[in-house]
This record gives C-alpha cells, sequence and structure tokens, in this order.
C-alpha cells in the first residue's frame, strides 16, 4: 500500500485517487469524533469564523463550535474540547466547526477521493477502514499553525505502522520510526509535546489525556458528497 | 540554546533575532559550499530563472546556475553538481543560482539576523559557527517541492544533536532522535531517502555520495549585507 504523509496541510497534491487521513490529535480529530458518537447529525467544517456565522443564519439546528489560539470564539456556542459535545448538548444538531489547524487541513484535502478523520481515540476503526478501501493513503497531518507536531506524527507513524505499507514517502517513514521508537511509553512522550504543553498550561489536561488514549471511540468522522462530516 | 526547526521552508516567522540555517543537502549546501571552497566570489541566490537571466544583462563575469528537476536550465552556464563547479570554472565568479528547493529556503529565511548554509559536507565548521554566534537558531530544511525530505531532517537532527540544545521544537527534537538512531549507518539510511533514489536515477550518484559525507569541505557559505552568499 502506498503512503504519503504531509507534516503540514501546505502543498497536499497529487491525492486524487487516495482516501485522506486528516489528523489533529489535539484537540480537532478527537472532539469531531466524539461529537458524533455522541449524536451530533453531521459537521461542517470551514476555514472561517466569518463563514460559521454565515452558516448559522442559513440553517436550522445549528451548533457552531471551534477555537482560536485553544480558546472558544466569542459568539460560539461550543469550544474544541471534546467534554462539551455531551448528548444532551449535541444529540441530533449540526455542528459548525472551524480551528485553528484541523479544519484548515479537511480544507486542503478536498480533492482526495475520499477523507476521513483520524486519532488515536479511533485507530482501530480507522486501520480497518484503510485496509477495506485499499486505496492509496494521504494523511495530512494538522500540525499547529504551520509547524510539525510530535503527536500528530506519531499518530500518523501509528497508521503507517499497523498497515504495514511498503511504499512510503520519507515523512511516512520517519512517523512510523518515530512511533516504533515510543510506542511502549507514548502517551507521556507525546506529553512532552510543545501543543501538549500549550494544552496542559491553558487548563485542557483531561483533552488531552482522553485525545492519546487508543481506541475509546469506535467511530469515523467520514465526508458525506456534500462535503459535512457524518458517522461512518 | 534555543532551536526551532521547519521540515520546509513554510510559514517560517519569529527567526528576526535567529541565525537561520538552511539545509538542502541534495544539493544546493554541498554545491553551494564546493563553489566557494572552488574560489567563487560569492553567490546570489534568485527565487526565479528570469531573475538569474535579468542579473546576467547588468552585470560581470556571472555565471547562471541551477536546476529545475535536478536538470540544469536551458541557457544556464552550471547545473546543480557540486563537480561542476572546478576552480578554473568558478574562480573568481559571481554565480546567480536558482534551484527547486535550496534557493526557496534562502528567501524564506530573508528576515534572519543572519543566515548560514549547512549541509554534512561542512557540518562541525556549522556547529562552531553556531556556538560562537550564541543566537537562537532556526533551522531550514529545503526539503523537496513542499515535502520533507530525509536527508535535511537528518542534517538538521545532527546538528541539533551535537549543539546540545534544550529548548527544542517538536521537529527539532524528531530530527534528532532521527539521526541518533541512525548515526551508525547514516549514508546508507540516507540512500534510501526518495530524493536520493531521484538522482541515483537520474545519474547522479556522485553527487550524492559528496554530499553525505561529514566535514569534507570546511568553509560556509554566509549571507552578506547585499544578500549574496560569500564564504567564511
Amino acid at each position: 500500500m502506498k503512503i504519503n504523509t504531509w507534516p503540514i496541510p501546505y502543498m497536499v497534491e497529487d491525492i486524487e485517487d487516495s482516501t485522506a487521513v486528516v489528523i489533529d490529535v489535539l484537540r480537532a480529530s478527537t472532539t469531531m469524533t466524539a461529537a458524533l458518537v455522541n449524536g451530533a447529525a453531521r459537521i461542517i467544517p470551514v476555514r472561517k469564523v466569518e463563514e460559521a456565522f454565515a452558516l448559522r443564519e442559513s440553517m436550522e439546528n445549528v451548533l457552531l463550535a471551534g477555537e482560536r489560539d485553544a480558546i472558544m470564539v466569542e459568539g460560539f456556542d461550543l469550544g474544541n474540547s471534546p467534554y462539551e459535545y455531551t448528548p444532551d448538548v449535541v444529540g441530533g444538531k449540526t455542528i459548525v466547526m472551524t480551528t485553528t489547524n484541523g479544519t484548515q487541513a479537511v480544507a486542503a484535502a478536498k480533492d482526495a477521493a475520499d477523507l476521513i478523520i483520524a486519532g488515536f481515540v479511533n485507530m482501530s476503526a480507522v486501520v480497518e477502514y484503510l485496509k477495506a478501501a485499499d486505496r492509496p493513503v494521504a494523511i495530512l497531518c494538522a500540525g499547529t499553525r504551520g509547524r510539525y507536531t510530535l503527536e500528530d506524527a506519531a499518530c500518523a507513524g501509528m497508521i503507517a505502522d499497523l498497515l504495514g505499507g511498503e511504499d512510503l514517502c520519507d515523512f511516512t517513514r520517519a512517523c512510523r520510526d518515530l512511533y516504533r521508537a515510543h510506542k511502549d511509553e507514548l502517551s507521556s512522550y507525546l506529553k512532552e509535546g510543545v501543543h501538549a504543553k500549550n494544552l496542559i498550561r491553558k487548563g485542557f489536561v483531561r483533552d488531552m489525556e482522553l485525545a492519546f488514549q487508543i481506541d475509546v471511540l469506535p467511530a469515523i468522522a467520514r465526508r458525506n458528497a456534500d462535503g459535512s462530516l457524518c458517522m461512518y
């Protein structure tokens, strides 16, 4: 299986025949998956805050969600903490979401044949999906403001390791080797990352701890024909 | 010492107080260093082929150099193979150079307080320079067309390892750990990279082998006030 991986969602090309796998471990991947597991009807990822406000005007049963620099956007209904997305809050709702990095990565993957959201929380489901799809895999790490992040790279590496692909780009190999070197103490290793430390400092320790757990959310957010993400 | 590293020269910010270290192991770092060691007066890096042609009209004693997709640009005097830059060819000349990745990375580092070009070929000289300068270090890997490349990441990692910095961004740590994991078989490991394989396929094996040698060119291409690169 062919696996290409991008450290940040920039100059993403030649993915028309691929399944795009968007990874933003902290926190969009985790939060989107949690929202759908807890009953949200769909997630509409948008790049800009203004787009979110405009969509609220034109739709019903909508919640606006997302952050800039980890903090909820003023006037929105939800931030980017998975614990906010409880069944009573999100059940049956359309979540219009914009985040600093995750939803930007979704936009960068628009040309892909198929698109799913991956994190540690739904690792096995993602790997099974990719094996069954049997297409080339294009992993887009969201990173943080154009910078490589440890947890996204390690998550990409875990996917590559479990898929067992052989046609790997340089970055896929580097991620896989990073994951293999630290798989036995993964969570403590990831806590050393710049983004994790930033979340700890801002009081989001529980979010981080959830995001680093493996297979606790057995579902996948997958792109529909209309561009929204629904549970697979 | 603070070390930030970018896998590709994109969204490079907050480097005004830093020494920028531009790495394009295959081949611009190696070729630029070789050109200066062999007597070139200076190198003027430009982003576009048209800029190079325009500069030839306005200057004397100039050679145009560079490649697109590893092949010399039509109408240029030199490609991007260090072996072309012999003393009889480049002695006393101004080299106007544009390459697919390396000169783009130099442009992305324009805001840095200082700028040098690094490769394996001048590793010790680079590390000594950075220790003496005692500024924050901003390492820009050139990558290949927006993609991470193994040899640039490993070179960044070797610099970080030898500098022994402690304030490292996630990518600096990942590069350092990659280097440490493969330092005992570095050359054979780097030959597995996509870019190295591409050069081998195109007949540039000697260039690659030179580029992976450590400390064979004891000099550094360093940016002057006018933006040209001269030997330090």
